[in-house]
């Protein structure tokens, strides 16, 4: 039998993976207009950097690394998520030390050994960025407002921006006890899930889909906030007001990572479905402390999102996403010497920029015409032994039908001007 | 003490990241006029693809692999190079069944665990095409010129191309016999490596750097080659000429791998030292079919080529590579009503296409206008509160000095028209 892929993993191909790349190119625009530049950091790090920067008592960490000794016999591991590498770069590359703050972005593989199912795949794929040295509102809110007009801009319908502030460690902790005594009563009728995290962090019971009844009636994090807080959180809203994006505070959402202080927010879609959460991201202003040492704690703010998401989500909503890129020009030569002579006239073309191909399988010229028209090519140049003799070429406008012999010398400057 | 990036891996920051995305844009700009499609195969694979693609007598599969059972107790390795991936992908993707060939490139990760030195990593990056599908000399030209015209448009000096036939099984078989018996009266004197390459793979011994001296004389694989290798590989060399490409004919190199049959070549550029060699490439006519079954043989060619050895490259060249993208505006607001109408404007411009910026720090004006200068701003826009309650900005082009006050509500538009 022959070799397969790995099971959980994609093969992205032609006609396909034009898609992606339509996606890249949107986020790397919007990413050039916010000023953020891409960083890539290795695909692998060493163990000890997700379990000090996810957690080690998250789920992630816990049961769905990719960790195995390398031939030095360190602990590696493929990384399973991007914030913790680039924050691992910011403090080894003492990107701190800049004059102005870093707001990076990166866009790859990551890996986590879950069971796959429609969307999720061992190997997925994450656009996502980093906002890090400025603890200003201003800041979060444009964050937010980036990854809106990023869905936006590739064609997502019915965006909704739902945010809330999840506090910082003082006011947090006074809320985490008053959860604490609420679930009390309700403790044992919780989820498994949901009986672990009433000791290691009860906000997350909030937004567990089994356990919502236990909820109700619960305190909000809101009647927490300490001023600092409230004063964040109202200037992010206010900021995100000003800039005409509307949003919905929700106070139950707390976001799957313990390290988020202040905003936390998400995106959600319309025609999806129950589970309408695409993605999202929040201010982590303890993380690059946790994972760089305290003396070199920098405010971050960040978001990430998952692409087999974003092409799953458009095509339930069926939306088009460009596809095949039509060919410039299509050559067929008719006998060996106008083949010889083609080959050398694609050359001229390509050089000259345009997308140009031929056959490699000495086909007929109806099979050769029929390739023409898988590629959409726009134009089609054929070459007997009699245009060859007179130096010319036929070439076609498919679109038309439109026929004229030129110069062989002159194609590449027909075209172009044609095409223009 | 902090985490650090695993040995022999590389973090791309903002400064140098724009270098790979220029040298990767014109990779896919010559792959799109070439007509080769993307393809994007997993990060790892099954141990096996690369035992059988690669070679189990390799160094690489021997020696280089970052390979580890998964938590289903799956042997998995981490690619050390392209060309299997993508074979693999073609057999099981049944690609051979589409009706033109199939004309794909890679760009990405690879991984082998070498001793790290200058220009080499533990995990590299490579840019690869494979035509699978046609046995046409045409073809083994056209990817020997398009890596020859991808170096030359990103600024390569001097880039030569050699070519080579290594024949097919046949008369290849005839010729290692011939190797062999020239070999044999010095073969205690070679080095430990060409001692096994004898047995293995005796071409091997003419491209080694210590055994020069044994292999003056030795019969050339060109006297060996059969009528079909001939004719193959004078075809290849005719379609060169017609493309104005020249080339030598270095009848000593092999290449690394096993599986090349016909044309062999490599790309040389000048002034980088006596290693000139800057990649390479060939056909390889049974590799399909070692991957995919006899029965799906199809032939193919390709190159690849690795990044960090482009870039080393052209900086030794001394050839500029477009780093720093300018900003199209930076935005300053005095004042807290300022600074807030200024976060609302930023995302105008920004939705407009624009690409800018502003302070997030609460600097004073001083150090805000050398943050415009390091982002090398065109246009710094300075509003204050007179100006905002005129409902107007003050705008400066930084190339003249040239200022003008202009309406708030214009400013984007302001700023397209000057900027275009």
């Amino acid at each position: 039998m022959s070799i397969q892929k790995p099971k959980g993993t994609q093969d992205l191909l032609p006609g396909v993976v034009e898609k992606w790349q339509y996606i890249e190119e949107k986020a790397r625009d919007v990413c050039r207009r916010f000023n953020y530049k891409e960083i890539r950091t290795p695909i692998f790090e060493n163990t000890e950097l997700f379990q000090r920067g996810v957690g080690e008592t998250t789920d992630i960490v816990e049961k769905e690394m990719y960790t195995f000794p390398d031939k030095g016999d360190r602990s590696m591991t493929l990384r399973p998520e991007g914030t913790a590498g680039v924050v691992r770069a910011y403090v080894e590359n003492k990107l701190y030390g800049e004059p102005d703050i870093n707001k990076l972005y990166y866009i790859g593989p990551m890996f986590r050994y879950e069971q796959p199912q429609a969307g999720r795949y061992r190997q997925f794929h994450q656009f996502g960025i980093e906002a890090i040295g400025s603890a200003d509102p201003s800041l979060d809110a444009e964050v937010i407002a980036m990854g809106y007009l990023f869905y936006k801009e590739i064609g997502l319908k019915g965006v909704r921006v739902e945010i809330n502030s999840v506090g910082n460690p003082s006011c947090r902790s006074v809320y985490r006890e008053e959860l604490q005594k609420f679930f009390a009563p309700v403790k044992d009728r919780l989820c498994k899930d949901c009986q672990s995290r009433y000791e290691r962090n009860p906000m997350r019971i909030l937004d567990c889909k089994k356990d919502q009844e236990y909820g109700v009636g619960a305190p909000s994090i809101l009647d927490f906030l300490d001023e600092e807080c409230q004063t964040h959180f109202s200037k992010v809203q206010r900021h995100l007001t000003d800039m005409g994006i509307e949003f919905v505070i929700n106070p139950r959402m707390v976001r799957g990572l313990d390290y988020y202080t202040h905003t936390a927010f998400e995106y959600k879609a319309a025609g999806i479905g129950a589970i309408d959460t695409i993605s999202g991201g929040g201010r982590y202003n303890g993380l690059v402390g946790t994972i760089g040492g305290s003396q070199i704690d920098q405010p971050g703010v960040g978001f990430g999102l998952g692409l087999e998401r974003v092409l799953l989500v458009l095509e339930a909503q069926g939306v088009d996403v460009p596809g095949v890129q039509p060919l410039d020009a299509y050559l067929i030569g008719l006998g060996e010497a106008a083949g010889d002579e083609i080959a050398k006239l694609l050359f001229e073309l390509r050089s000259a920029g345009l997308t140009a191909e031929k056959d490699y399988t000495s086909r007929k010229m109806k099979a050769q015409m029929k390739s023409a028209d898988r590629y959409e090519a726009r134009f089609v140049a054929i070459l007997g032994d009699d245009e060859l003799a007179k130096g010319t070429i036929m070439l076609k406008e498919m679109a038309t039908g439109e026929q004229a012999e030129v110069p062989i010398a002159s194609l590449a400057d027909t075209l172009k001007q044609k095409l223009s």
